[in-house]
């Protein structure tokens, strides 16, 4: 088989690939990353390349243009290489892409301030099973000649005033102990575990200088979201966020498992999230606290199902496949080794407990983080990031289904769609008169593409201004020169910035397939609403409050959430918007041991309603893919404004 | 630095070298194993070599002959390379010296048969913490779709009649359990691990296939034994020894103690002992039964105190420092993957504990072993491998001691001595006419040395037939070609057996340097036998049994060790042999979880005795030093015999 030689540039990447593979797959070889939120089906048109020389095939695709195709622009999954090549890429660089957030912003001392709050007014104990004791012992003489291990355990007893000890200690620390003891002439610091029936040594230090971190991760299938915590004050020390590079193998969970699935596939997953995505993160902040890893001595994951399954290596094809079983709820405890995390070896790692196939940790991260499972009032809590999952309830029950909305609130499968990122496009307006919008964008940079909140705010507006009608199509008769016809796509489009204002000179545009595409996820998600409603038999109207968190974007727009037909009709004093509610669950499960055991709890009294088996659901569905809905009783506010 | 290019034949194995380098050195970096027992300080002569060709220098040695310089033989620690060489070697094979048991022997069937009686006798029960369970689970379907190992901990806590089941399952058991359970139809068995507070999964096999082995290890200075046994039935199903590999680094403790303190000398030993020695035996056994690493999901390790912190890769160097410092007594629970062990990676590490720095684990198991600890009458428990460790005591008191007898009995630091396997003159006659030797040999070969019972025998019938005097000194006025004198030595030697009959070609001869060291190792054993009867304020008299075990080989002739003072002048009856005490001991603790809580016990009973600091240890030391002993009055039967 003759052996290919293929160049990325401008990274200088290279790699061999025999005659007849897909460019994609020798990009992913060559450790070279391409979004690919279709998973590499030739649909969403996201991994575009430039091919500057070189033969190979490629395949019709309605996502470029003939000019485009013309001047050597491809989608690297619709082309097959037959030579040598050289190929000029964009590559979506999700590992440089780590923000280090400020952890004196506003956000984080919200975030700790509303989880003390919660679990305060819960009755949860923020007491921790990791604690810091500092040691002097007595130096050994040929009377007193215990060994080392037993020194230390007979001091600890008398510290901690117990007349037996049990004491676990891992091969590292005993490799250590002596050199320690002798160098800093006996005085120590040990970081202690609680176990059920002793302790384990989780590190160990000269002098008096050992401090212990936990690390708190939500594990979004598209923006992964990470802080580390010094354990004995609870502060938020690091934060980071990148996206997940798991993107490079499908936008969504189903993709996701698909890939899973073929040869090498679980363990290329796995690579993406531990190795590619949560030990970059860790790299950042560690280096920016000057922690080593044996500092970080605990760890809690919160993510969906199978985001938790991919983690730890664990097949997750059976989620997919009916009758939809995943390997595990609760996850045994492992070792941050386990699974190659660059922390201390030894530290426990919890994952946040699964409730079903499509309703995972994060969901239970967040009702810990609402407080909805403690409150008298009936809460609706919405996480809105890829996909889309509902809880209805109260201190009473509560009902949980996911809604198969797809990646399309994190930007996926919308062809001008990005993570609410730098660049993002967060907030839009349109004038009435001009129909030109006005633009907020994330880092006030300029634009590359728009995140959830801006499509909810261009799709609202675009409808009041009556740019699209209520099944989402463009009103031909309008005459602007952002209106225009896609030819390629075979439909119209609306230009959102011209290619003169964005980052890489192409036009930021919404056509109507992405339209119809978004309108089908907010669909899933109001019908999901709705169907847990009907389980209960209650109405929209006996919803005490609406709490949404998510990926969607700090900036939702309540009012155009209702307007688009995403959010019930409520007042706004209604709605509250918490951000990532997974990442504050997680937080609460570093900093208290009680509340580990409590989301476990909650995970049990959560009951999951499987839609795709619910008969009502289905015409729910259709109802709900209009601008706002076909039955606008349900949204008497803009019944008014609107006169519909 | 110009790098030298050294090869070693006829292994053909080459490694580089700077100029300067010691060759002992250099063969160790290549991986070619050289007998040091005396560490490479030039005092043992083990190490020979023959250079073949290439610039070295060298240091004198009266160990070499003239005529061997001549032929270029010279001592590996004691030439240092200046250019290119090319050096013949014989290797000592300890790895492929392995010798796999046949496990229906009577030795093997004695071991157990002996392992169960005491048990049985101490009301030591034989629960085993390890169950094979086999489990038939109900096939998933969407009304009863909860995950896997939830499935699995349903059918368990049924299947085992519990409430509730906390059931731990590592992530390489996690891994496998979606795709097993649907290739087996649902039908497994699993390996359990009972703990303090639920199970956990050691194993998983599809269908009714699991098997479950425990793998005993007596981890010896000189000589490791390992067995692995079938966990259900107790069954020894495979048995081998070797040489213990670290002997190219030092013959003793102390030796090896002093290299682990040089640069990567711990972890030299570590791997030595591990990946060189323990893994090998393990190789051969598996392979024998057709084993897969996961099929072994227990092991215990006994070995003296030193030998336990070198496996463990723990720095050692303070139990050669006053006052004495090991690191542990009792190990912390470890895993075999802690230490590389090829075996099931979360198989538990049982090591015995250790009672002081010069009595260990090894001493420990041979105590439960011998049931001394159970017993009424007063028991002199000695074990005869390097070293020498001896307990004196009955169900009420033991005292202990660690006699600095060095390698002597298990061959080392005598010039024609070697350890108990094939090649080794394990039984000595001479004749009183001819003064010449009858001579057993291991194996049934050519002899290649003398190992520890041969050497007694040989002591002895020097001394009875005259050719030594009590000194060890040769009668020089006897007149046979047997006995001459070494000009390079200066002093007189004793043939055993000429180069003709002989392995590699070379006479085997014993001098009186090996005479004197073999007799200051039976004198530290006698002297520190005495000590400790004299704590006691008892008498040789007052001693009900004594038993023997360790390396000293089977073929121990008790009237001949009474001879040379080894032994105290009892009556035959009182004395038993048996055989590997520690391996016997590790055996009973694999077979038996009461096994372990007890020796952990016997451990905390032992009063540790250090000779070094007994101000009447010395004398009795020096008394000892002779054949058999300054005071006759001790030996009355070899008065009568001898006319002493």
């Amino acid at each position: 088989m003759k052996k290919c030689t293929i160049v990325f540039k401008p990274l200088g990447k290279t790699v061999e690939a025999a005659k007849g593979t897909n460019l994609m797959e020798a990009a992913r070889r060559a450790g070279v990353f391409l979004d690919a939120p279709c998973g590499g089906k030739g649909h969403c048109g996201k991994c575009r390349i430039k091919v500057e020389s070189g033969q190979h095939k490629h395949e019709y695709t309605p996502l470029l243009t003939e000019e485009e195709v013309k001047q050597g622009i491809r989608l690297a999954c619709l082309t097959w290489i037959e030579g040598d090549m050289t190929v000029e890429i964009k590559e979506v660089d999700v590992v440089n892409d780590i923000m280090v957030e400020d952890i004196t912003s506003k956000s984080k001392k919200k975030l700790v301030q509303r989880t003390l709050n919660i679990l305060k007014s819960s009755g949860i104990n923020i007491e921790k099973s990791l604690k810091t004791v500092p040691l002097t012992l007595s130096k050994p003489t040929i009377n007193d000649n215990i060994p080392d291990l037993e020194r230390v355990q007979r001091e600890l007893k008398s510290v901690l005033g117990c007349e037996k000890i049990s004491l676990s200690c891992p091969i590292e620390i005993l490799r250590k102990l002596p050199t320690i003891l002798r160098e800093y002439n006996n005085e120590i610091t040990l970081v202690l575990l609680k176990k059920e029936n002793g302790y384990e040594i989780m590190n160990i230090a000269g002098g008096r200088d050992a401090c212990a971190y936990g690390l708190c991760v939500d594990i979004g299938t598209t923006t992964v979201a990470a802080c580390l915590v010094k354990l004995n004050t609870g502060e938020i020390k690091a934060s980071a966020n990148s996206g997940n590079l798991q993107m490079q193998y499908g936008g969504d969970v189903i993709n996701r498992i698909i890939y899973s699935t073929k040869e090498s596939g679980l363990e290329k997953l796995r690579q993406a999230i531990v190795e590619g995505t949560v030990n970059q993160l860790l790299k950042q902040m560690k280096s920016k606290l000057r922690l080593s890893n044996d500092n970080i001595v605990f760890s809690v994951f919160a993510g969906n199902t199978t985001m938790s399954h991919l983690l730890l290596g664990v097949p997750a094809e059976n989620i997919r496949l009916e009758p939809y079983i995943p390997v595990f709820r609760n996850a045994p405890t492992l070792k941050a080794d386990d699974i190659s995390l660059e922390i201390n070896k030894n530290a426990p790692m919890f994952i946040l407990p699964n409730v079903a196939s499509y309703v995972g940790g994060d969901i239970v991260a967040g009702v810990l983080a609402t407080g909805l499972w403690d409150r008298n009032e009936t809460v609706l809590f919405m996480d809105l990031g890829t996909n889309g999952e509902i809880v209805l309830g109260n201190n009473e029950w509560m009902l949980t289904c996911a809604c198969s909305a797809g990646p399309a609130f994190e930007g996926g499968e919308i062809s001008c769609g990005m993570r609410a990122s730098t660049g993002a496009i967060d907030e839009v307006k349109i004038e009435k008169n001009t129909l030109k919008p006005r633009i907020g964008v994330i880092g006030n940079t300029k634009p590359k593409g728009i995140c959830g909140s801006g499509l909810i705010d261009l799709i609202a507006e675009m409808f009041l201004t009556g740019i699209i009608d209520m099944k989402g199509k463009i009103n031909k008769i309008i005459k602007s020169d952002s209106i225009r016809y896609n030819q390629q796509l075979g439909c119209n489009e609306y230009v959102v910035v011209f290619g003169r204002y964005t980052e890489d000179g192409r036009d930021i545009v919404i056509n109507e397939i992405d339209i119809d595409n978004f309108l089908r996820a907010k669909g899933a998600v109001y019908s999901g609403a709705r169907t847990l409603l009907n389980n209960v038999g209650l109405d929209i109207s006996n919803i005490d409050k609406v709490i949404i968190a998510g990926g969607i974007g700090q900036n939702l727009d309540i009012k155009n959430s209702i307007t688009i037909g995403l959010l019930p009709d409520l007042p706004h004093e209604k709605f509250e918007f918490i951000g990532n509610s997974s990442l504050t669950g997680a937080y609460a499960c570093v900093i208290s041991d009680e509340a580990r055991e409590k989301v476990k709890e909650i995970a049990d009294r959560m009951t999951y309603i499987e839609l795709s088996v619910d008969p009502a659901y289905m015409e729910e569905f259709i109802s709900a893919c209009f601008l706002p809905h076909t039955d606008t009783n349900l949204f008497p506010s803009l019944k008014k404004v609107m006169n519909l």
